[in-house]
């Protein structure tokens, strides 16, 4: 940043010949200019160390047209895939689009929100990793949305998800018209919501079939190692103490394909002695062997509607007439192990 | 933004009872401050509508504590592990980390570095997805590290990456090593270095075994669907074509299970008479059955070697005393294809 010279955009467009507008337009990759203006333009502002400068640009404008997304772990493909119609969505419409991980780490949730709350973006969506969102941190004039947590705010929360609920639901009634009635629930020892809502959706189901609750057949992993991991070794050693079950319903896909593993090690046929649903419909359901029928989750629906309603908030100044709360539908994929 | 008070942090200080140099501690999530001072703090913050302003901030220091990692696809796994291990270098002191995902689209690589420079962060670490980095978009100041791909700047190039080439080696020598001598290259048509290196290896390792090469025997996919699909259906046709094979290098391990996947469905026995390996030894490689025989990158060290150098260069001056191409080594995993 030494030996910098302090230049106008005038100049720029002076030495470049053409005219601000142009110069502003490349600039900020906005409406037509020809290539070859773009690199006599850019040329210029090499040579000439003329410097775009987007903070001051924003404090003059205050408008950053870039928006920032929490996301837990960028690794797990739900979350990616979500993240990614986000990034589509805005982009097209001229945002950048930061995505930040927090590896679930409460610290890192509320650092990001900050550096993304003085970075001046224009909106937030968070797909948080904490049962409290830390919002606190944030002035309450960015608008949020929200994506499978009921974010505190107290001038009001925008949240959208998907159908937790009904998905435990419809899981668990493909497993029992599938024949099965005695059915683990294979899920993640933390108290978030989403977890909760898909457990909820399990007993209405057992009750509904008329089929006693069951303490026993409720596994609940650590989440220290991998899903897949924990949920192999978790349904090798409910076999070796010899815990009847005929049905597994396990709450995401790399748990379901971990206890699919463990089935096969055991020579249990899968569907025929133990039926299988998974949650989320990732790749990984889809290409094992025997493909696991799972819940569906509507990532390009969740990712546009979460990018509307944001979109919508930052126009009329965080006040919107839609509805805070979405919900999106799931659906059942029937695959080979029901 | 509207109704607001313009307040100075002397202010902030005053009424919350503390030192100026708390409150900055606080608003900077650095150094010591009990739980209740940030309360406290925040507090006033939010009622006096004092707005931290981090674009003012940086244009004074002249330094965000940010810096920006550009990434092909967030779903890659490869890719997102290294993300994520520059995420934790830089968090560990005190740096946000702004990713960007670029869908390997020219025009969103070329906004998204536009923006990074314009939103002046620190540095750049850069994982291309084009063969030639749009670099001219970036002032010359801001370090940029580049993994897997080698930058084009005038001023010398900082580039981190894996030994392709050995691990091309190493993959085709595995395969003739356990008996085939018809192995089939499984790669992507595009032309870049990564993938370029990986036949190289290839190549010369048929050689020193005095193989023929067969062009026959190189299939390069399209890219326009998921690599297991596309490496799955191409397999199967060149079963149905009837070209003969006993060994299959994939340059990536979605490629590999897709051919896996179509070689059972032919009900050819691997490694029998069909020897596989892949290359990135991501999760499904190691959590598919048979497990496949794939390549090691190590992408915690990418990370943290591109992290360092990054570091490095920013305090430097742009200028660093350590060598300006990384490679870090690879390494066979012997599992159950080969």
């Amino acid at each position: 940043m030494k030996n910098e010279k302090q230049i106008s955009i005038k100049e720029v467009a002076k030495m470049a010949g053409v005219s601000v507008a142009t110069v502003s337009r490349v600039i900020n990759n906005n409406g037509r200019f020809s290539e070859i203006t773009r690199k006599k333009v850019m040329q210029v502002i090499k040579d000439s160390g003329y410097r775009l400068n987007m903070a001051a640009k924003s404090l003059r404008e205050k408008k950053s047209k870039t928006i920032g997304v929490i996301v837990p772990y960028i690794t797990n493909e739900l979350f990616s895939e979500i993240v990614l119609g986000i990034e589509k969505f805005f982009f097209s419409i001229g945002y950048s689009v930061f995505i930040c991980n927090t590896s679930q780490n409460p610290q890192k949730e509320m650092a990001y929100l900050r550096i993304l709350d003085a970075k001046l973006v224009d909106g937030i969506i968070c797909i948080s990793g904490l049962p409290n969102i830390p919002t606190d941190v944030v002035r309450q004039d960015i608008p949020i949305v929200c994506i499978d947590r009921k974010p505190n705010f107290e001038n009001g929360a925008y949240y959208v998800e998907s159908d937790h609920y009904i998905g435990g639901v419809l899981a668990t009634e493909e497993l029992i018209n599938s024949g099965a009635k005695k059915i683990l629930l294979l899920t993640k020892d933390k108290s978030i919501s989403v977890n909760q809502q898909r457990f909820d959706g399990y007993k209405a189901a057992l009750k509904k079939h008329s089929i006693a609750f069951n303490a026993e057949r409720i596994i609940r992993l650590p989440g220290t190692r991998s899903n897949f991991e924990e949920a192999r070794d978790a349904i090798n050693y409910t076999i070796s103490k010899g815990i009847e079950f005929d049905g597994i319903f396990a709450t995401n896909d790399w748990r379901a394909y971990g206890a699919l593993t463990a089935l096969l090690q055991n020579n249990i046929r899968v569907p025929q002695e133990v039926k299988l649903v998974g949650f989320d419909a990732i790749s990984v359901s889809e290409y094992c062997y025997p493909a696991i029928t799972t819940i569906f989750q509507d990532t390009k629906v969740l990712a546009e509607k979460a990018a509307e309603l944001l979109y919508d908030l930052m126009r009329n100044h965080n006040k919107s007439n839609r509805p805070k709360h979405i919900i999106i539908p799931v659906s059942l994929i029937k695959r080979a192990t029901t």
